[in-house]
Protein backbone atom coordinates (compact mmCIF):
# COMPACT_ATOMS: atom_id res chain seq x y z
CA UNK A 1 0.00 0.00 0.00
CA UNK A 2 1.32 3.58 -0.97
CA UNK A 3 0.54 6.36 1.65
CA UNK A 4 0.01 9.86 -0.99
CA UNK A 5 -0.17 12.79 1.00
CA UNK A 6 0.50 15.43 -1.90
CA UNK A 7 -2.21 16.33 -4.92
CA UNK A 8 0.25 15.89 -7.46
CA UNK A 9 2.31 12.42 -6.68
CA UNK A 10 -2.09 11.21 -5.96
CA UNK A 11 -2.70 12.47 -9.72
CA UNK A 12 0.07 10.50 -10.91
CA UNK A 13 -0.28 7.65 -9.42
CA UNK A 14 -3.86 6.93 -10.39
CA UNK A 15 -2.94 8.00 -14.20
CA UNK A 16 -0.82 4.88 -14.15
CA UNK A 17 -3.45 2.55 -12.94
CA UNK A 18 -6.19 4.51 -15.73
CA UNK A 19 -3.20 4.07 -18.69
CA UNK A 20 -3.29 0.05 -17.90
CA UNK A 21 -7.12 0.47 -18.13
CA UNK A 22 -7.54 -0.41 -14.53
CA UNK A 23 -10.89 0.44 -12.51
CA UNK A 24 -10.67 3.00 -9.31
CA UNK A 25 -12.86 2.29 -6.59
CA UNK A 26 -12.55 4.77 -4.03
CA UNK A 27 -13.59 4.93 -0.58
CA UNK A 28 -13.60 8.47 1.09
CA UNK A 29 -13.55 8.69 4.69
CA UNK A 30 -12.59 11.07 7.48
CA UNK A 31 -10.17 8.59 9.16
CA UNK A 32 -10.57 6.47 12.48
CA UNK A 33 -11.61 3.53 10.56
CA UNK A 34 -13.98 0.55 11.98
CA UNK A 35 -15.56 -2.48 10.46
CA UNK A 36 -18.28 0.20 8.62
CA UNK A 37 -15.42 0.92 6.65
CA UNK A 38 -13.73 -2.00 6.07
CA UNK A 39 -17.13 -3.26 4.45
CA UNK A 40 -16.81 -0.58 2.11
CA UNK A 41 -13.33 -1.50 0.89
CA UNK A 42 -13.81 -4.97 0.56
CA UNK A 43 -17.02 -3.96 -1.54
CA UNK A 44 -14.89 -1.66 -3.54
CA UNK A 45 -12.15 -4.90 -4.00
CA UNK A 46 -14.67 -7.14 -5.37
CA UNK A 47 -15.72 -4.17 -7.96
CA UNK A 48 -12.56 -2.77 -9.19
CA UNK A 49 -9.30 -2.90 -10.06
CA UNK A 50 -8.09 -0.43 -7.78
CA UNK A 51 -8.50 0.75 -4.19
CA UNK A 52 -8.09 4.18 -2.78
CA UNK A 53 -8.96 5.35 0.70
CA UNK A 54 -9.03 9.17 1.24
CA UNK A 55 -8.47 9.94 5.03
CA UNK A 56 -9.03 13.59 5.60
CA UNK A 57 -10.56 15.41 8.54
CA UNK A 58 -12.55 18.14 6.64
CA UNK A 59 -12.26 21.08 8.52
CA UNK A 60 -15.28 22.60 6.27
CA UNK A 61 -18.11 20.37 7.23
CA UNK A 62 -17.76 21.09 10.83
CA UNK A 63 -20.32 23.44 12.01
CA UNK A 64 -19.17 26.63 14.76
CA UNK A 65 -19.97 24.83 17.46
CA UNK A 66 -18.21 21.16 16.25
CA UNK A 67 -15.22 20.45 17.73
CA UNK A 68 -12.95 20.21 14.57
CA UNK A 69 -9.52 20.09 16.49
CA UNK A 70 -11.38 17.29 19.11
CA UNK A 71 -12.16 14.72 15.90
CA UNK A 72 -10.13 11.22 17.23
CA UNK A 73 -7.21 10.80 14.52
CA UNK A 74 -5.17 7.60 14.60
CA UNK A 75 -2.97 7.32 11.48
CA UNK A 76 -0.83 4.81 12.22
CA UNK A 77 -3.80 2.33 13.17
CA UNK A 78 -5.73 3.80 9.97
CA UNK A 79 -3.11 2.64 7.85
CA UNK A 80 -2.70 -0.55 9.40
CA UNK A 81 -6.51 -1.18 9.13
CA UNK A 82 -6.58 -0.20 5.14
CA UNK A 83 -3.34 -2.08 4.44
CA UNK A 84 -4.74 -4.89 6.03
CA UNK A 85 -8.04 -4.38 4.48
CA UNK A 86 -6.15 -4.60 0.86
CA UNK A 87 -6.23 -0.80 0.17
CA UNK A 88 -3.99 0.39 -2.70
CA UNK A 89 -3.78 3.85 -1.77
CA UNK A 90 -4.25 5.91 1.73
CA UNK A 91 -4.37 9.14 0.66
CA UNK A 92 -3.81 11.69 3.28
CA UNK A 93 -3.47 14.84 2.80
CA UNK A 94 -2.76 17.79 5.19
CA UNK A 95 -5.50 20.70 5.13
CA UNK A 96 -3.59 23.00 2.98
CA UNK A 97 -2.96 20.32 0.78
CA UNK A 98 -6.92 20.10 -0.01
CA UNK A 99 -7.64 23.75 1.03
CA UNK A 100 -4.56 26.24 -0.74
CA UNK A 101 -6.51 28.80 -1.18
CA UNK A 102 -9.83 30.67 -0.36
CA UNK A 103 -12.52 29.03 -2.60
CA UNK A 104 -13.75 31.94 -5.00
CA UNK A 105 -16.90 29.67 -5.97
CA UNK A 106 -18.81 28.01 -3.26
CA UNK A 107 -21.21 25.28 -3.47
CA UNK A 108 -24.24 25.30 -1.15
CA UNK A 109 -26.82 22.62 -0.92
CA UNK A 110 -30.31 23.28 -0.86
CA UNK A 111 -32.18 20.51 -1.02
CA UNK A 112 -32.05 17.26 0.52
CA UNK A 113 -30.66 19.08 4.08
CA UNK A 114 -33.59 20.53 5.71
CA UNK A 115 -34.74 17.75 7.67
CA UNK A 116 -33.69 14.89 10.06
CA UNK A 117 -29.66 15.29 11.02
CA UNK A 118 -29.60 17.62 8.77
CA UNK A 119 -31.53 20.46 10.28
CA UNK A 120 -29.20 21.28 13.17
CA UNK A 121 -26.20 21.08 11.19
CA UNK A 122 -26.69 24.05 8.86
CA UNK A 123 -23.13 24.01 6.40
CA UNK A 124 -22.37 20.71 7.36
CA UNK A 125 -23.60 19.56 3.53
CA UNK A 126 -22.11 22.65 1.96
CA UNK A 127 -18.75 21.19 3.27
CA UNK A 128 -18.88 17.52 2.17
CA UNK A 129 -19.76 18.25 -1.39
CA UNK A 130 -16.99 20.68 -1.52
CA UNK A 131 -14.49 18.18 0.04
CA UNK A 132 -16.19 15.72 -2.52
CA UNK A 133 -16.17 17.06 -5.91
CA UNK A 134 -12.35 17.86 -4.54
CA UNK A 135 -11.59 14.37 -4.35
CA UNK A 136 -13.91 13.30 -6.95
CA UNK A 137 -11.54 14.90 -9.62
CA UNK A 138 -8.22 13.96 -7.95
CA UNK A 139 -9.30 10.17 -7.61
CA UNK A 140 -11.51 10.02 -11.06
CA UNK A 141 -12.79 6.89 -9.44
CA UNK A 142 -15.21 4.51 -11.43
CA UNK A 143 -17.12 3.73 -8.19
CA UNK A 144 -17.06 5.57 -5.05
CA UNK A 145 -18.38 3.83 -1.73
CA UNK A 146 -21.04 5.27 0.83
CA UNK A 147 -22.38 3.54 3.75
CA UNK A 148 -26.27 3.47 3.70
CA UNK A 149 -26.30 4.39 7.64
CA UNK A 150 -25.01 8.13 6.55
CA UNK A 151 -28.04 8.00 4.03
CA UNK A 152 -28.71 11.54 4.20
CA UNK A 153 -25.37 12.07 3.57
CA UNK A 154 -25.59 9.47 0.16
CA UNK A 155 -28.99 11.49 -0.68
CA UNK A 156 -27.27 15.01 -1.00
CA UNK A 157 -23.87 13.25 -2.76
CA UNK A 158 -26.00 11.80 -5.34
CA UNK A 159 -27.62 15.12 -6.19
CA UNK A 160 -24.47 16.41 -6.15
CA UNK A 161 -23.29 13.66 -8.99
CA UNK A 162 -26.51 13.91 -11.03
CA UNK A 163 -26.44 17.25 -11.28
CA UNK A 164 -23.15 17.86 -11.99
CA UNK A 165 -22.78 14.69 -13.94
CA UNK A 166 -19.78 13.43 -12.62
CA UNK A 167 -19.03 10.61 -14.17
CA UNK A 168 -19.18 8.46 -10.93
CA UNK A 169 -20.85 5.42 -9.79
CA UNK A 170 -22.11 5.72 -6.30
CA UNK A 171 -22.53 2.53 -4.66
CA UNK A 172 -24.33 2.62 -1.47
CA UNK A 173 -23.15 0.17 0.55
CA UNK A 174 -26.11 -1.44 2.93
CA UNK A 175 -25.50 -0.88 6.78
CA UNK A 176 -23.71 -4.02 8.63
CA UNK A 177 -25.10 -5.04 11.58
CA UNK A 178 -25.02 -7.35 14.45
CA UNK A 179 -26.43 -11.06 14.52
CA UNK A 180 -29.43 -9.46 16.45
CA UNK A 181 -30.24 -6.79 13.77
CA UNK A 182 -28.46 -3.62 16.02
CA UNK A 183 -26.48 -1.35 13.43
CA UNK A 184 -22.82 -1.34 14.23
CA UNK A 185 -21.02 1.63 15.04
CA UNK A 186 -18.62 2.99 17.44
CA UNK A 187 -21.28 4.39 19.69
CA UNK A 188 -22.99 1.33 20.69
CA UNK A 189 -19.94 0.67 23.03
CA UNK A 190 -21.46 4.00 25.71
CA UNK A 191 -25.02 1.46 25.83
CA UNK A 192 -25.92 0.18 29.53
CA UNK A 193 -26.36 -3.48 29.15
CA UNK A 194 -29.96 -3.29 29.36
CA UNK A 195 -30.19 -0.81 26.48
CA UNK A 196 -27.73 -2.71 24.27
CA UNK A 197 -30.37 -5.68 25.02
CA UNK A 198 -33.33 -3.32 23.93
CA UNK A 199 -31.82 -1.52 21.07
CA UNK A 200 -32.25 -3.51 17.81
CA UNK A 201 -35.96 -2.66 18.31
CA UNK A 202 -34.64 -0.08 16.40
CA UNK A 203 -34.26 -2.11 13.26
CA UNK A 204 -37.02 -4.26 13.63
CA UNK A 205 -39.90 -0.84 13.86
CA UNK A 206 -37.90 -0.24 10.67
CA UNK A 207 -38.39 -3.46 9.34
CA UNK A 208 -41.93 -3.31 10.33
CA UNK A 209 -42.62 -0.14 8.32
CA UNK A 210 -40.61 -1.91 5.26
CA UNK A 211 -43.50 -4.76 5.62
CA UNK A 212 -46.52 -2.26 6.21
CA UNK A 213 -45.04 -0.43 2.78
CA UNK A 214 -44.25 -3.48 1.38
CA UNK A 215 -47.65 -4.81 1.48
CA UNK A 216 -49.20 -1.97 -0.01
CA UNK A 217 -49.94 0.81 2.82
CA UNK A 218 -50.13 4.03 2.08
CA UNK A 219 -50.90 5.77 5.32
CA UNK A 220 -48.07 7.82 6.55
CA UNK A 221 -49.07 8.90 9.86
CA UNK A 222 -50.30 4.91 10.60
CA UNK A 223 -47.18 3.44 9.14
CA UNK A 224 -45.18 5.73 12.05
CA UNK A 225 -47.23 5.09 14.42
CA UNK A 226 -46.73 1.38 14.35
CA UNK A 227 -42.85 1.93 14.23
CA UNK A 228 -43.66 4.26 16.90
CA UNK A 229 -45.50 2.03 19.31
CA UNK A 230 -43.08 -0.84 18.18
CA UNK A 231 -39.65 1.16 19.72
CA UNK A 232 -41.89 1.71 22.82
CA UNK A 233 -42.56 -1.94 23.62
CA UNK A 234 -39.23 -1.37 25.35
CA UNK A 235 -38.45 1.28 28.35
CA UNK A 236 -34.95 1.69 28.28
CA UNK A 237 -34.37 4.73 25.66
CA UNK A 238 -34.84 8.19 26.76
CA UNK A 239 -36.60 8.92 23.38
CA UNK A 240 -37.24 8.98 19.92
CA UNK A 241 -35.44 11.72 18.41
CA UNK A 242 -36.79 11.49 14.93
CA UNK A 243 -38.61 8.69 13.03
CA UNK A 244 -40.11 9.15 10.27
CA UNK A 245 -40.60 8.45 6.35
CA UNK A 246 -39.39 10.56 3.35
CA UNK A 247 -39.38 9.72 -0.59
CA UNK A 248 -35.17 9.13 -0.90
CA UNK A 249 -33.08 10.55 -2.29
CA UNK A 250 -34.99 13.95 -2.54
CA UNK A 251 -35.85 14.24 1.16
CA UNK A 252 -39.76 15.58 1.00
CA UNK A 253 -42.91 13.62 1.74
CA UNK A 254 -43.99 10.66 0.08
CA UNK A 255 -46.26 10.65 -2.66
CA UNK A 256 -45.32 7.82 -4.77
CA UNK A 257 -45.73 4.67 -2.89
CA UNK A 258 -43.97 2.95 -5.83
CA UNK A 259 -40.87 4.96 -5.63
CA UNK A 260 -37.91 5.39 -3.42
CA UNK A 261 -38.39 6.00 0.07
CA UNK A 262 -36.54 6.31 3.45
CA UNK A 263 -37.53 5.28 6.77
CA UNK A 264 -35.62 7.08 9.31
CA UNK A 265 -35.00 6.82 13.19
CA UNK A 266 -32.69 8.29 15.83
CA UNK A 267 -33.18 7.27 19.41
CA UNK A 268 -31.72 8.72 22.36
CA UNK A 269 -30.45 6.47 25.21
CA UNK A 270 -28.53 7.65 27.92
CA UNK A 271 -25.07 8.09 26.68
CA UNK A 272 -25.52 6.89 22.86
CA UNK A 273 -27.37 8.92 20.34
CA UNK A 274 -28.28 5.65 17.47
CA UNK A 275 -29.45 6.13 13.99
CA UNK A 276 -30.64 3.63 11.09
CA UNK A 277 -32.61 3.55 8.29
CA UNK A 278 -34.37 1.24 5.88
CA UNK A 279 -34.39 2.29 1.86
CA UNK A 280 -37.46 0.91 -0.27
CA UNK A 281 -37.56 0.81 -4.00
CA UNK A 282 -33.58 2.13 -4.13
CA UNK A 283 -31.70 0.99 -6.51
CA UNK A 284 -28.01 0.45 -5.04
CA UNK A 285 -26.15 1.43 -8.23
CA UNK B 1 -17.84 15.93 -37.52
CA UNK B 2 -20.30 13.88 -35.22
CA UNK B 3 -23.34 15.96 -34.40
CA UNK B 4 -24.53 14.66 -30.97
CA UNK B 5 -27.40 15.92 -28.51
CA UNK B 6 -27.52 13.60 -26.04
CA UNK B 7 -25.26 13.10 -22.90
CA UNK B 8 -24.46 9.43 -23.08
CA UNK B 9 -23.68 9.53 -26.85
CA UNK B 10 -21.31 12.40 -25.86
CA UNK B 11 -19.63 10.26 -23.29
CA UNK B 12 -19.45 7.36 -25.27
CA UNK B 13 -17.88 8.84 -28.17
CA UNK B 14 -15.50 10.48 -25.49
CA UNK B 15 -14.89 7.62 -23.79
CA UNK B 16 -13.56 5.65 -26.86
CA UNK B 17 -11.29 8.40 -28.14
CA UNK B 18 -10.23 8.36 -24.42
CA UNK B 19 -9.63 4.46 -24.72
CA UNK B 20 -7.55 4.64 -28.24
CA UNK B 21 -4.92 7.15 -25.48
CA UNK B 22 -6.15 10.87 -27.65
CA UNK B 23 -6.24 13.86 -25.74
CA UNK B 24 -9.14 15.94 -26.10
CA UNK B 25 -9.45 19.51 -26.78
CA UNK B 26 -12.67 21.15 -26.00
CA UNK B 27 -14.43 24.68 -27.17
CA UNK B 28 -17.38 25.63 -25.20
CA UNK B 29 -19.96 28.22 -27.17
CA UNK B 30 -22.94 29.79 -27.12
CA UNK B 31 -22.96 29.43 -31.05
CA UNK B 32 -23.24 31.99 -33.24
CA UNK B 33 -19.74 31.26 -34.23
CA UNK B 34 -17.43 33.88 -35.58
CA UNK B 35 -13.92 33.64 -36.24
CA UNK B 36 -12.65 34.02 -32.68
CA UNK B 37 -14.44 30.89 -31.95
CA UNK B 38 -12.57 29.10 -35.45
CA UNK B 39 -9.43 30.42 -34.07
CA UNK B 40 -10.04 28.72 -30.41
CA UNK B 41 -10.82 25.35 -32.90
CA UNK B 42 -7.85 25.84 -34.62
CA UNK B 43 -5.25 26.20 -31.21
CA UNK B 44 -7.11 23.02 -29.84
CA UNK B 45 -6.44 21.64 -33.25
CA UNK B 46 -2.86 22.37 -33.30
CA UNK B 47 -2.57 20.82 -28.79
CA UNK B 48 -4.96 18.00 -29.10
CA UNK B 49 -5.85 14.86 -30.99
CA UNK B 50 -9.76 15.43 -31.04
CA UNK B 51 -11.60 18.43 -30.45
CA UNK B 52 -15.12 18.92 -29.40
CA UNK B 53 -17.57 22.02 -29.40
CA UNK B 54 -20.32 22.47 -27.49
CA UNK B 55 -22.98 25.00 -28.93
CA UNK B 56 -25.65 25.57 -26.11
CA UNK B 57 -26.74 28.95 -24.77
CA UNK B 58 -26.85 28.48 -21.36
CA UNK B 59 -29.98 29.80 -19.52
CA UNK B 60 -28.97 30.05 -16.38
CA UNK B 61 -26.37 32.83 -17.33
CA UNK B 62 -28.79 35.72 -18.66
CA UNK B 63 -30.04 37.57 -15.50
CA UNK B 64 -33.30 38.37 -15.45
CA UNK B 65 -33.22 41.49 -17.29
CA UNK B 66 -31.10 39.75 -20.14
CA UNK B 67 -32.87 37.96 -22.89
CA UNK B 68 -32.31 34.61 -23.70
CA UNK B 69 -34.92 33.91 -26.20
CA UNK B 70 -33.25 36.78 -28.21
CA UNK B 71 -29.43 35.96 -28.32
CA UNK B 72 -28.81 34.90 -31.57
CA UNK B 73 -28.66 31.20 -32.61
CA UNK B 74 -27.44 29.52 -36.39
CA UNK B 75 -27.16 26.20 -35.94
CA UNK B 76 -26.79 25.37 -39.79
CA UNK B 77 -24.25 28.11 -40.26
CA UNK B 78 -22.39 27.08 -36.41
CA UNK B 79 -22.19 23.70 -38.13
CA UNK B 80 -20.95 24.12 -41.47
CA UNK B 81 -18.27 26.41 -39.44
CA UNK B 82 -17.57 23.41 -37.10
CA UNK B 83 -17.12 21.24 -39.74
CA UNK B 84 -14.59 23.34 -42.09
CA UNK B 85 -12.73 24.38 -38.56
CA UNK B 86 -12.10 20.88 -38.39
CA UNK B 87 -13.83 20.12 -35.03
CA UNK B 88 -14.54 16.41 -34.52
CA UNK B 89 -18.05 16.51 -32.07
CA UNK B 90 -19.92 18.94 -31.87
CA UNK B 91 -22.41 18.75 -29.23
CA UNK B 92 -25.38 20.70 -29.30
CA UNK B 93 -27.95 19.78 -26.40
CA UNK B 94 -31.00 20.90 -25.75
CA UNK B 95 -31.97 23.18 -22.57
CA UNK B 96 -33.30 19.96 -20.71
CA UNK B 97 -30.41 17.90 -21.60
CA UNK B 98 -28.20 20.25 -19.85
CA UNK B 99 -30.32 20.74 -16.96
CA UNK B 100 -32.61 17.66 -16.51
CA UNK B 101 -33.56 18.45 -12.91
CA UNK B 102 -33.96 21.29 -11.08
CA UNK B 103 -30.28 21.76 -8.74
CA UNK B 104 -30.00 20.49 -5.74
CA UNK B 105 -26.34 22.08 -4.84
CA UNK B 106 -26.02 25.28 -6.16
CA UNK B 107 -22.25 26.86 -7.33
CA UNK B 108 -21.83 30.53 -6.65
CA UNK B 109 -18.82 32.48 -7.51
CA UNK B 110 -17.81 34.85 -4.91
CA UNK B 111 -14.61 36.66 -5.86
CA UNK B 112 -13.69 37.71 -9.24
CA UNK B 113 -16.79 39.07 -10.31
CA UNK B 114 -17.51 42.41 -8.38
CA UNK B 115 -15.74 44.49 -10.97
CA UNK B 116 -15.97 45.65 -14.53
CA UNK B 117 -18.63 43.67 -16.47
CA UNK B 118 -19.23 41.24 -13.82
CA UNK B 119 -20.50 44.14 -11.36
CA UNK B 120 -23.71 44.57 -13.34
CA UNK B 121 -24.55 41.04 -13.70
CA UNK B 122 -25.22 39.25 -11.01
CA UNK B 123 -25.68 35.91 -10.89
CA UNK B 124 -24.13 35.36 -14.52
CA UNK B 125 -20.71 34.26 -12.86
CA UNK B 126 -22.75 31.50 -11.46
CA UNK B 127 -24.45 30.29 -14.30
CA UNK B 128 -20.95 30.10 -16.35
CA UNK B 129 -19.65 27.95 -14.02
CA UNK B 130 -22.96 25.66 -13.20
CA UNK B 131 -22.87 25.28 -16.89
CA UNK B 132 -18.94 24.35 -17.49
CA UNK B 133 -18.93 22.05 -14.44
CA UNK B 134 -21.35 20.14 -16.23
CA UNK B 135 -19.94 19.98 -19.70
CA UNK B 136 -16.34 19.72 -18.03
CA UNK B 137 -17.81 16.51 -16.57
CA UNK B 138 -19.28 15.12 -19.88
CA UNK B 139 -16.16 15.74 -22.30
CA UNK B 140 -13.71 15.77 -19.78
CA UNK B 141 -11.42 17.31 -21.73
CA UNK B 142 -7.40 17.69 -21.35
CA UNK B 143 -7.50 21.17 -22.61
CA UNK B 144 -10.33 23.71 -22.68
CA UNK B 145 -9.80 27.07 -24.77
CA UNK B 146 -11.07 30.33 -23.62
CA UNK B 147 -10.47 33.95 -25.47
CA UNK B 148 -8.80 35.87 -23.49
CA UNK B 149 -11.43 39.00 -24.69
CA UNK B 150 -13.38 37.92 -21.53
CA UNK B 151 -10.98 37.73 -19.23
CA UNK B 152 -12.97 37.98 -16.00
CA UNK B 153 -14.69 34.88 -17.49
CA UNK B 154 -11.28 33.35 -17.73
CA UNK B 155 -10.81 33.85 -14.61
CA UNK B 156 -13.75 32.93 -12.92
CA UNK B 157 -13.38 29.52 -14.62
CA UNK B 158 -9.64 29.29 -13.63
CA UNK B 159 -10.75 29.99 -10.04
CA UNK B 160 -13.32 27.28 -10.54
CA UNK B 161 -10.63 24.66 -11.92
CA UNK B 162 -8.43 25.60 -9.22
CA UNK B 163 -10.72 25.79 -6.19
CA UNK B 164 -12.05 21.82 -6.97
CA UNK B 165 -9.08 20.84 -8.93
CA UNK B 166 -10.48 20.22 -12.30
CA UNK B 167 -7.95 17.70 -14.04
CA UNK B 168 -8.73 20.37 -16.97
CA UNK B 169 -5.81 23.13 -18.03
CA UNK B 170 -7.10 25.98 -19.74
CA UNK B 171 -5.73 27.15 -22.40
CA UNK B 172 -5.69 31.27 -22.59
CA UNK B 173 -5.83 32.60 -26.30
CA UNK B 174 -4.68 35.68 -27.07
CA UNK B 175 -7.40 38.13 -28.74
CA UNK B 176 -7.37 38.14 -32.49
CA UNK B 177 -6.61 41.77 -34.15
CA UNK B 178 -7.13 43.49 -37.26
CA UNK B 179 -3.81 44.81 -39.03
CA UNK B 180 -4.20 48.27 -37.12
CA UNK B 181 -4.94 46.42 -33.64
CA UNK B 182 -8.44 46.98 -33.23
CA UNK B 183 -9.39 43.45 -31.47
CA UNK B 184 -12.00 40.95 -33.74
CA UNK B 185 -16.08 41.59 -32.50
CA UNK B 186 -18.97 40.76 -34.26
CA UNK B 187 -19.75 44.38 -32.89
CA UNK B 188 -17.44 46.64 -34.71
CA UNK B 189 -19.86 46.92 -37.95
CA UNK B 190 -21.78 48.69 -35.69
CA UNK B 191 -18.99 51.46 -35.75
CA UNK B 192 -19.37 54.69 -38.07
CA UNK B 193 -16.74 55.12 -40.43
CA UNK B 194 -15.06 57.55 -38.00
CA UNK B 195 -15.20 55.52 -34.86
CA UNK B 196 -13.83 52.68 -36.84
CA UNK B 197 -10.49 54.85 -38.17
CA UNK B 198 -10.27 55.57 -34.42
CA UNK B 199 -10.98 52.74 -32.17
CA UNK B 200 -7.60 50.88 -32.74
CA UNK B 201 -6.94 53.94 -30.08
CA UNK B 202 -7.96 51.60 -26.97
CA UNK B 203 -5.56 48.69 -27.95
CA UNK B 204 -2.86 51.49 -28.76
CA UNK B 205 -3.45 52.41 -25.09
CA UNK B 206 -3.73 49.37 -23.27
CA UNK B 207 0.02 48.61 -24.87
CA UNK B 208 0.92 52.03 -23.58
CA UNK B 209 -0.03 51.25 -19.77
CA UNK B 210 1.91 47.93 -20.56
CA UNK B 211 4.86 50.09 -21.35
CA UNK B 212 4.99 51.80 -18.62
CA UNK B 213 4.09 48.86 -16.53
CA UNK B 214 6.97 46.62 -18.04
CA UNK B 215 9.85 50.07 -17.78
CA UNK B 216 8.84 49.65 -13.64
CA UNK B 217 6.06 52.30 -13.41
CA UNK B 218 3.72 51.18 -9.92
CA UNK B 219 1.52 54.46 -9.86
CA UNK B 220 -1.65 52.81 -11.12
CA UNK B 221 -3.07 56.16 -10.88
CA UNK B 222 -0.84 57.76 -12.93
CA UNK B 223 -0.92 54.79 -15.36
CA UNK B 224 -4.35 55.05 -15.86
CA UNK B 225 -4.07 59.07 -16.62
CA UNK B 226 -1.57 58.09 -19.22
CA UNK B 227 -3.93 55.64 -21.11
CA UNK B 228 -7.35 57.90 -20.58
CA UNK B 229 -5.40 61.04 -22.13
CA UNK B 230 -4.67 58.49 -24.95
CA UNK B 231 -8.15 57.57 -25.52
CA UNK B 232 -9.10 61.14 -25.17
CA UNK B 233 -6.54 62.12 -28.26
CA UNK B 234 -9.60 60.73 -30.26
CA UNK B 235 -13.12 62.32 -29.61
CA UNK B 236 -15.67 60.07 -31.65
CA UNK B 237 -16.36 57.90 -28.36
CA UNK B 238 -19.37 59.09 -26.55
CA UNK B 239 -17.17 57.88 -23.25
CA UNK B 240 -14.49 55.21 -21.21
CA UNK B 241 -16.98 52.73 -19.54
CA UNK B 242 -14.10 51.59 -17.62
CA UNK B 243 -10.18 51.56 -17.67
CA UNK B 244 -8.55 49.82 -14.91
CA UNK B 245 -5.89 47.67 -13.61
CA UNK B 246 -6.78 44.78 -11.53
CA UNK B 247 -4.60 41.82 -10.03
CA UNK B 248 -5.01 38.89 -12.61
CA UNK B 249 -6.98 36.43 -12.20
CA UNK B 250 -7.76 37.91 -8.76
CA UNK B 251 -8.99 40.78 -9.99
CA UNK B 252 -8.65 42.77 -6.73
CA UNK B 253 -6.04 46.15 -6.57
CA UNK B 254 -2.67 45.46 -7.38
CA UNK B 255 0.16 45.36 -5.10
CA UNK B 256 2.80 42.96 -6.67
CA UNK B 257 3.70 44.42 -9.85
CA UNK B 258 5.83 41.20 -10.43
CA UNK B 259 2.57 39.32 -10.59
CA UNK B 260 -0.20 38.54 -12.86
CA UNK B 261 -2.09 42.12 -14.26
CA UNK B 262 -5.12 42.98 -16.00
CA UNK B 263 -5.44 46.04 -17.69
CA UNK B 264 -9.26 46.42 -18.92
CA UNK B 265 -11.12 48.95 -20.69
CA UNK B 266 -14.84 49.49 -21.82
CA UNK B 267 -15.28 52.08 -24.61
CA UNK B 268 -18.64 53.22 -25.51
CA UNK B 269 -19.60 54.05 -29.29
CA UNK B 270 -22.67 55.45 -30.79
CA UNK B 271 -23.60 52.02 -31.20
CA UNK B 272 -21.25 49.73 -29.90
CA UNK B 273 -19.34 49.15 -26.70
CA UNK B 274 -15.88 47.58 -27.35
CA UNK B 275 -13.56 45.88 -24.89
CA UNK B 276 -10.18 45.12 -24.69
CA UNK B 277 -7.98 43.83 -22.17
CA UNK B 278 -3.92 43.51 -22.06
CA UNK B 279 -2.55 40.62 -19.37
CA UNK B 280 0.73 40.94 -18.16
CA UNK B 281 3.00 38.76 -16.39
CA UNK B 282 0.55 36.14 -16.92
CA UNK B 283 1.16 32.64 -17.95
CA UNK B 284 -1.62 31.38 -20.77
CA UNK B 285 -1.33 27.72 -19.36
Amino acid sequence: MLIIRNRQELKEAILKQKKANKTIGFVPTMGFLHEGHMTLVSHARKETDFVVMSVFVNPTQFGPNEDFDAYPRDEAHDAKLAEEGGVDILFVPTVEEIYPTELATKLHVIKRVSVLDGADREGHFDGVVTVLTKLFHLVNPDNAYFGQKDAQQVAVVSGLVEDYFFPVNLRIIPTVREADGLAKSSRNVYLTETERKEAPVIHAALQLGRQLIDSGETDEAKIVQVMTDKINEQTSHEKIAYLALYSYPEFIPVTDWTKGIIIAAAVKYSKARLIDNELINVKRR
